[in-house]
């Protein structure tokens, strides 16, 4: 695997996301246009960081055995008990799959399809045909390669290039900030896939202000004041804070109700939006959890799984899917555009309005992992080096 | 942007066609079929040079705005009485298109969609909602980027990268020899759009030279000889000539006969062939203009926009349509093949013939551009610089 | 055309496949991912080698002329009488096609259809019309680049970049290894084109071991024991070996009988498997000879022609093909997750087996290819340089 480096970027271009809250300026075009950037991104801050595979119940739902991907790495989840194990989906012999992605096994071992080697479900290699005789053949050499796997609030997170610092560390103070709504006890109630026409990081982006609430989202603006944004600054690869509800408000709902039923001793008066870098979007209402959980496809193409988990026995999801479906589609057509307009060559990194301090967070920690991907993000996890909550602007 | 550099081709490969014309060679086969010269002439041909947009009534029809694109250039058009401006179409915060490509809208301001940014149709900003706050907000610099733009003979002709020799020097005598045809005045009357499997300079090559005409366009040779084309060496970033109708034929259709109008003062027995630079052929008849408008979509694809201009009342229009359509399929079938070829390891640039003078022209102004781009179009718009019309053949 | 030059690869990646067998391990990833090393291999390794082009009685039936191609390169065959010839299918002038690809013509001339240049089926330049007066022309030199051609037991073999041995010390012994089917007098009795997701390579290494056959031929394993292979180490640039029949078994079939004709003086205990370099895999079996020619798509991706040859008179097909379309795609599958597997950056260059000796032979031929692609082929068509035949295992 090649060495961690910096991004295939101009490092002048980068300098401007770096500096203070109200002086700084957005990215350079091509962190949004250029193949070269995501092959980069897919590498070091993918499979590079904590990366969300989605939910461990689901994942491990009847099999010991499942073949995903984090990145660009291929990647064998191992199921034994409470246990849950990742591994290089590549067989040692010949790189045959193990599984094939998207396939899961309920078999006590995994065998490659191809020539039989058999590998126990914590990755020691059990057995190899017709290779007792070879002179350079040692099993204990041959083992499949080990990836860093943790179970947060029910999702499972892999680390599949073996970079990024503990997850306790990595997730920081938003462990504690998510534990009213108990997440871990949730049921998926339904879930969506868009393919979206734009950078991944332009979607989070915009996930991260409510400045463009009143010229594209009226239905939520009926809900929620777009002006009551506050945002966290933190310890954790995460960046994000919350919005309140209106006076006649319970929810995020075309009408405010709620269908549901209450998180015990959740917030009831404001949703918790947070990102957790690189690919989890997480929105935390007083009666449902709605993630959006991000692959990037292309510079300018991501497909993007939206769940919504409520608490055990709501049948009634409507209320909430219909009303963030479309918002979700309205912001979609917002990135869309922007990803547009990242390709021209007149182009020039704008400015932040004071409504875009998590915008600013978000893309500062993106531009500092361009120029040094494991020190930025071990410097965001870290209690002492977090930047001053105190913005310029 | 970046600044403005020689074509990523080996000059040694491009000297062959500087020279005299009976010694030169036709381009190196990478100048058809590479990526990276296709990036290079969109950003350097195109948006460096004046490209042809269209019709500037047709733009203009029941709009204050419309979005379009020169090159690798989103441009936004904007129309206030018998004014026409041109503005990148990226709003200066975070980069959304103030309007879709391919769109117009009639409202007397550009508001961009995503934060409610407001500018004038003089590109000047307007309103900017949150920003008063912010340290480094200034709205006089924070207008549109404005582009260079001009209307002539009825078309809209952009500069989208700002480089190129003002358009009266650009023109040079091309505008005087069209003047009898009174182009603004015609109505286009039949528009066909074709993409073609061949790079954008062997379509213009082709449509330069008439020593293919007796093996594939045996309509064409019934009412023009193929001998008779003569070619103009004068000022201005074009390239072309006449050829001569036979003495049975008043204008180019399968018979020779027009249905139409005769354009009054339009020569009679001629048909008047150009190419301006880069990207709009006019072959001007006695009876109707034609234009063929290039966008290159690939470096073997090219997408060509073939219009008919009427004197005004005129509605049959089959006569040259028809002509027309049927020549133009035999020669995209050529250029087709052409393209095939230049991708052959053991293609080697071939000698031009002595009725090839106008495609040596167009060659040798397309190699000098790939040395100096916009030194190459100021020398061709100078009547100091222009090569001698004494071809060496 | 470009000169001859090591593969974009690094070399320290390349030298474990060339230790003794036993020691070595599989090709890197990047050979069998990058486009940059297809690129490399199509003109180095498919024009830079001979290629097979498919069966002469089949190329040649009713024309004197056809267009093909070989690697990235254009070939024009001629016929006349029992001679076939190649050229380079680009024309001297402007690069125009003088066939399409794939079309075949009966005339005594190749014309070129853009401006009627005529060459004679020797290749020569026999008129070009306008081109009389112009000063730097001169026939002799303008005649049609002509490729080195070979008939090899009924097949045509083009050497398109005209860098590798005679045909005679390419093939070696193969040659009179075949000498007993009288390949030359069978008859195609069907053909089966596949397009395969893996790398070219990956199928032929696929193609070389019977190590995988217990896991997924269940079919063939019951009328060949899976470890009956036996390979040959002899002069010439190919590789491969024979398997035994089960005692019951007359044939490769789902039940081990022909219902053809058997091949008089064949073998008729074991089948014949050998890779002819690059694209040719011959098996000969006591009644029918079945060949896989293979040309590459994408890095990813390769068209595979699957032709079975019959004694003249056989009709009853059904009993060969059946078997191996169901074989076949039980190697594609296989093939093909390999291809996943090695995108991914934790796979590591493997051991072999020791019955993965032939698999070794083509890897080590590619790699030596890829530091020094005519020298290494010239060592392989030598009596004197060829490797040892004692493995270490």
């Amino acid at each position: 695997m090649t060495e961690i480096s910096a991004a295939p970027l101009d490092p002048a271009g980068i300098e401007p996301a770096l500096r203070p809250f109200g002086s700084s300026r957005t990215l350079p075009a091509q962190a949004y246009t250029d193949p070269a950037v995501l092959a980069w991104e897919r590498r070091h801050l993918f499979a590079g960081a904590w990366t969300c595979l989605g939910r461990l119940d689901e994942l491990s739902e009847g099999c010991t055995q499942r073949a995903v991907s984090a990145g660009d790495v291929g990647v064998l989840l191992t199921f034994e008990g409470d246990n849950a194990r990742a591994f290089a989906n590549v067989c040692r012999h010949r790189g045959h799959e193990l599984l094939a992605e998207g396939d899961s096994a309920d078999r006590p071992a995994a065998v490659c399809p191809y020539h039989g080697w058999a590998f126990r479900l914590d990755g020691s290699l059990a057995s190899a045909p017709h290779m007792a005789g070879t002179a350079a053949f040692d099993p204990a050499e041959l083992g499949l390669v080990e990836l860093p796997v943790a179970v947060w609030h029910g999702w499972l997170l892999v680390n599949a290039a073996a970079k990024a610092p503990p997850v306790a560390a990595y997730t920081g103070a938003l462990s504690g900030l998510l534990m009213p709504y108990d997440i871990q006890g949730l049921k998926a109630g339904a879930r969506h896939t868009y393919v979206v026409e734009a950078n991944w990081k332009a979607i989070v982006e915009n996930y991260q202000e409510c400045y463009h609430c009143p010229l594209i989202h009226p239905e939520l603006c009926r809900v929620s004041p777009p002006t009551s944004g506050d945002n966290w600054t933190l310890p954790g690869a995460w960046v994000g804070g919350t919005m309140d509800l209106r006076e006649h408000a319970e929810t995020m709902s075309f009408d405010g109700r709620s269908e549901g039923v209450f998180i015990e001793g959740a917030p009831s008066r404001t949703i918790l939006y947070v990102a957790l870098f690189p690919n989890l979007l997480i929105s935390a209402h007083p009666d449902y959890v709605m993630t959006h959980r991000l692959t990037p496809l292309a510079p300018g193409r991501t497909e993007i799984e939206c769940s919504w988990l409520f608490p055990a026995g709501v049948t009634e999801t409507a209320y909430a899917v219909g009303f963030w479906d479309l918002t979700n589609r309205q912001d979609w057509a917002a990135c869309e555009s922007v990803q547009r307009g990242l390709t021209s060559p007149h182009y020039v990194p704008g400015p932040l309005a004071d409504n875009e301090d998590a915008v600013y967070q978000w893309i500062a920690l993106v531009a500092a992992s361009y120029l040094d991907p494991a020190g930025a993000i071990a410097a965001q996890c870290s209690w002492n080096t977090q930047p001053a909550s105190a913005p310029e602007v």
